[in-house]
């Protein structure tokens, strides 16, 4: 069952805000859904779901990144969940880079972690049924993100290839379990076996993918971004795919930095190449 | 002397924060300016100075409006100032309409705000002239603003025909003389003599305005505002406008509401009616 939570009119279409009890993280969840202009049962609209970086919540997309205009002459809905379980019984640690707010879009298997910190299930699989039953999207669907939230719209749509058209990202962080971001989380919600950090590194992930099962991969990136070195190391990502044939463009933006004046700069561009495949 | 906050590349521009002693206010003040790419000292720009509402910062319009893709292809800057002095020695009220946060861009007259509160005196001739001194604008400039922004724009417009192309508003307080908004305002600012009142009051100012010195005034207002009835009136201007022949285009939108979800949905056509001004 969805609460409605808020209704406004945006660039012809509408913005809303719905809660929800999740089954993947067992609390309350809420989402933002932008509808174009003229999304009805009989006219039903292809969805880019959006994922937010360390600290967002379903607000800074839709209030910062500029992006309803482009979207509404599209003809694309934006669902942009939160980026974590949230709520008092939620476990979490006085940090921006952990715990709520940071959730990494993992299942955590650690304790006391993996009751809540489920939110690849809840992106891949519970959001989608229920945006799908709800509201008039065809099941045509690409996938974004920035910073925490790239990383997990790449490594998302690397896993499951057959259900994105198309992906794309600003400033992910492309080899979580090289950078401290990465590893900080990982050891906590999945524990020491490295083995198992494998399952939602991008650059690991694009080493097996199939071939036949490639999409078409955009990465946008500002060279005045201050996590670039340290944490976001787009290069390793290139590399990977260089070995593997991977259609990955990666934009290099001279003196662009990690805010979402960065985003708001270049996300008509995000919209009108996803547009390409969920058209077809 | 100012301090620069920030610098951050935006839509190929730059978005800049200032903070500054005013001599107008006496306390620190910050604002924010857009400039358009290749603004230069051989390129000089022109302003749109933006006025924002009850509890904002320079921040509101310049994270949430969209306005920069726009004003980067017209060549326009944008200043956006905050609403009011700040600081542990501004008076203060514990309300959100009065105080920091609601300067109402007046000359306070009575104590113990009249030190600190000259919002109109930094607006109309401090402001202008240091970013005149110091970025590559021109001096032809633009007003506009939202809610009692929207007041300040029409407001400092009608006093200042000589100093502004054009000026425009999003969900304007039109005639804060006749709402609980201004009353509040007004009658601690300028006390209990209700003829200082009309210095700041669009409609009174609009009767006395004289034909040679009428400028191009576009108002959009949303009918779904929750502050359209008790405290924005644009009915009151449209009379008066009529009244006197004032070029006023008011634009109703059906389903929107007082929010930046409003502004970034028109901006660009405000953007654009300025430019058309801006541009002779």
């Amino acid at each position: 069952m969805l609460d409605n939570l808020s209704a406004t009119k945006v660039s012809g279409g509408w913005h809303k805000q719905y809660s929800h009890t999740s089954t993947s993280t067992h609390c309350p969840m809420r989402f933002a859904i932008f509808l174009p202009p003229g999304a009805s049962q009989t006219n039903k609209v292809p969805v880019l779901y959006w994922l937010s970086g360390l600290t967002c919540t379903d607000e800074n997309f839709m209030q910062k990144a500029g992006a309803f205009k482009k979207a509404a002459a599209l003809g694309i809905a934006i669902v942009a969940p939160d980026t974590s379980p949230r709520g008092d019984t939620v476990p979490d640690q006085d940090s921006y880079d952990f715990g709520q707010g940071a959730g990494f879009y993992l299942n955590a298997t650690q304790a006391p972690y993996n009751t809540h910190y489920n939110m690849y299930d809840y992106v891949v699989n519970e959001l989608p049924s229920l945006i799908e039953q709800h509201f008039p999207v065809t099941d045509k669907k690409a996938i974004s993100g920035h910073s925490m939230g790239g990383h997990g719209a790449l490594m998302i749509a690397l896993r499951n290839p057959k259900s994105y058209t198309s992906v794309s990202a600003f400033s992910p962080i492309t080899n979580p379990i090289d950078c401290p971001w990465g590893q900080k989380a990982f050891s906590q919600y999945l524990g020491d076996d490295q083995s198992q950090w494998a399952n939602y590194d991008s650059c690991e992930l694009m080493k097996k993918a199939h071939s036949n099962e490639f999409l078409p991969m955009r990465i946008d990136q500002g060279d005045a971004d201050n996590f670039l070195v340290e944490q976001l190391k787009p290069d390793n990502l290139t590399a990977v795919a260089k070995q593997v044939n991977y259609p990955l463009t990666l934009n290099m933006h001279a003196g662009y930095d990690h805010s979402y004046f960065f985003i708001s700069s270049f996300i008509d561009e995000h919209l009108s190449f996803h547009q390409l495949y969920l058209q077809r």
